[in-house]
């Protein structure tokens, strides 16, 4: 089966980080193909690959990258494809470098980003997106949604325990 | 025709910053409305309006908001269909407020964020989304692309000019 | 005993971060009951437990969350009662995006906010501001601050001992 | 008539920001004075003036100040009434000095925060807070929010306007 | 012999932060004393101290604090002695809060701002102050710079070792 | 008469931001003079003027430079006297470049460091440092603070008229 | 004559920001080109300029651009030429996102960079690179080093003037 | 054989950060010496070799500092030679101090930076310099940039295992 989604990132350091999106996109059976590639290490290959996975029938990126984070828009800069820009945090200055980086392209390019480190939110959006066009897909984001509400209603029910919460006076 | 997306504004205010982002989609032929709802002071019209335009068609919701700028978070809460989040820049901390608002979401609903002001991306990326699932919208996606390369390579040949610019020695 | 304070965190994660606000609150006596709810992934959820507690006599809401941090400006959109909002700091930005999401609010729709992680200061403004109607509440804070100066007061004696530090030359 | 809220403001320089905090509670009826008060340049008569006002039934205390802007806390340190800190922004570092200064109050003093130059915020969390006890003031609180309500819904009318808005396609 | 320098830190867990400052005064033989004394928690007994201090002959306050760090600038409300404000660095937004709150004074009661958690160097300034009126401290602040630089010039060393370091090629 | 201050700006350009702090000198009739020397572009005049002007007597060092502000570094290490360094804000980042880069000095080497454009604050503490050695300025110094009340708390006086503020209800 | 450096900007917008870098190279008579290029709009184009000028003798690469500032990192991954970063103040962030987006480079390709809108020193960094292999132009240099001195030390002498500056006392 | 790069850090505490720049310039052959150097501790140590190195053929220099961070610029007013300059990341503020200390210069004597504790990076631009220069260094340059790249296409080989990447679906 074609990838509909390519996710690439920066460097091979960044896979922990990444792994999610990877993981969310497989929970949705969304077919993906992942890569290390660099905008600025491996220019040449990264353009190479990207044209080639648009004719293929790629059709959503996910980039993630860090510090000064190029890869995003070098890849938004060379498809017409929906492009989601993954900002990961560096050791220095809290992840803010490649925030910016990525989320503040120029008029004429957009990026589409997501939170710092948030590789699960990217994996949704790309799903989000693929969803418009595949109705089994938009069911089971809906049925996603609605088992992440139950979860976060009773990840509550520990606190109403007597030790620990719940109404009291 | 059924508007494809819908552009939610936190306030009018806010009018001027967001009207490239409802000109690309103009220009583009992409069916669209614009709403100025508030997430903390209509948020009951807020959920209506987005649960109806889910329901009757629109595929893209494009929300604008300043400060906190919880819009777009709270419009994604409401639908599973994308949500592209605006950053709006307040007179205080140079947008990094409402930037921050809006791209940090928790794990399980994203928002794809654009540039602080960044009006005109916020409409490509909806144009962009749309594009995949309708070839004409493709078609035109590609010629923007085009003719924005040649805008820019043309606009740097007054720099030749010898009064201002170009190559000498 | 009805609470007169709703605690709602938007993820069970940030309990430990708001125990000590529920901590005060019992110190000082005050009905509290505490849940874990999103202003993103359960909006349904948060909307009707608000409107129930503020009609059942809920009569403070103290609301903590992080990153885009919307809960407390979702609930003070819902409600006419004080929200305190507490930011809780994630692992990137230090807290800064969760204390400007919380504090900008737009015109119209106040949060109370306190500072990163300052979950004891959160339960003692609810205190503060329900001791101007409860006469032993007041004299209870009345009797915390005093006893907290001596605290302080004292903590400075081991500083005297000749070993550490005090007065010398 | 005794008033309920003591506005204070560092710098009479910042009597143009602190204003629209005054026109609220004017609107809303709530008895209220206003003074300049600095905590570095005048700290005795600020101590003499809050212990005073407390003890005549003053109930919030509402200040204001930029920079390091130290006076809700020192208020704050001088009464167990809520205080409400209203950052005002100066020429440099776009707020987020008085910001920082104001909500990042160590445990055992709150102050309850409001956003940037926020006054008219930093007024209705003074009505919010007294109207708890005032059933006539909780009404007029309800009155206001549904009127705000239905002010921004019709400001959006213009933008479904043939030449500027709405509904296209 | 009366204290020449008063060490004033907001709460006794910033002991080990602020004990360089103590150590270095202790170094150059300059009388001190050092409390725990919060411009918060214990507003009246830090007035009482400040006074005290200032009409028995102190000469310097040297002040730490952190967050919404007022001591600095309160104590310098109470007195016209110079006064040494030390940021200390909390859990959140990397010291940037404290030393906004120390340095950003309002004009007319300035306070002499060192670097965050840099005790080392307010115990320094102090000295520096104390040395303009006092030729043996002089002298010994002037031998305490030769040192210093020998020692920094002699930690170099090591790198010449032909195994880490030093002029190859 | 000999100065006791030297006032050193790193640019031409920022002479009307520095001139508050000479004329605080000149108000408290403190002998000064006012020089232009950049630590970058005129590093041996800058040094040679620095240990002349210590050996003639100057007592402390004002010196103001905006973006990477070194001059108030460079100073200190050619001096054992106090030296004030004050921010000078530029047309991008707030000021916060030049703070920083002034109040953040390696241990051994401190320098006392004002609020950005602080210059009132910079000569009042200049004068307050002098003060200890001479009881005819320190008690300029007290008058200083006393009028300076009285101005605040005068200032205040208008409010108090019925068209504009006061106390109301 | 060849070109030693091209001069490339992201927009015809920046020309008045990056002028004062042409201007500079002109002065010294080094030999240059400027052209708009993106890399985000034009990335073909810009790929085969680098790779044509770099093969045309093109020494030093000047690239500056605003908001996720890609184009230094770009060019610097298309050639082993010295890349210098000139990052542009944008209308929001002050210019940090283009501060940062150009210089945290990852490892393996750095970019050279100056301060915000430091056109000048953009140039000066070139000639500097250039005139290591560059007599005259080493000559050059130091002699505009020299006058640069004397200009800003002549810039002081207006403050001797007894009415707005100089020795006092 | 003489050094064509002399790397300065202003602490030895840094000799860890600056390291990779060394064994940059090693793995290349270049020529080089590192030093312990301090423009505020030993301010004439640095100047007397500063230019020494310089009249010896040092051709780049290399200086790494933290905090208030001015060895690179001191460094750079002493010399016309390129000055790289590298910012080291404190224990606060996450390296933006280093970072704006360093890179702000004002116009007339620039710093080459490079991202906060990109050592590698730094001693990469040395090179890239250098082999303006010297052809071998420059064939060896564009060698370890190809190896380079097909170091990150390798290191993406994993992801295509099957258990844990490559294309699925």
């Amino acid at each position: 089966m074609q990838p509909s989604v390519a996710v690439i990132m920066g460097s091979a350091s960044d896979r922990d980080v990444v792994a999610p999106a990877v993981a969310v996109l497989d929970e949705f059976g969304v077919a993906r193909q992942w890569r290390v590639l660099s905008a600025h290490r491996t220019p040449d290959a990264t353009a190479t690959f990207v044209r080639q996975a648009e004719a293929e029938g790629v059709r959503v990126f996910l980039c993630a990258a860090g510090g000064a984070a190029h890869l995003p828009g070098v890849v938004a800069a060379l498809t017409v494809r929906p492009v989601i820009g993954l900002p990961v945090r560096g050791a220095s200055l809290g992840g803010l470098d490649s925030l910016l980086s990525i989320v503040q392209m120029p008029p004429g390019v957009p990026v589409a980003t997501v939170g710092v480190d948030a590789a699960r939110n990217a994996g949704l959006l790309a799903v989000a997106i693929l969803a418009l066009g595949d109705e089994e897909l938009d069911a089971r984001l809906r049925q996603f949604r609605a088992r992440q509400a139950e979860r976060v209603l009773s990840s509550g029910q520990d606190l109403e325990h007597p030790a620990t919460g719940g109404a009291r006076g």
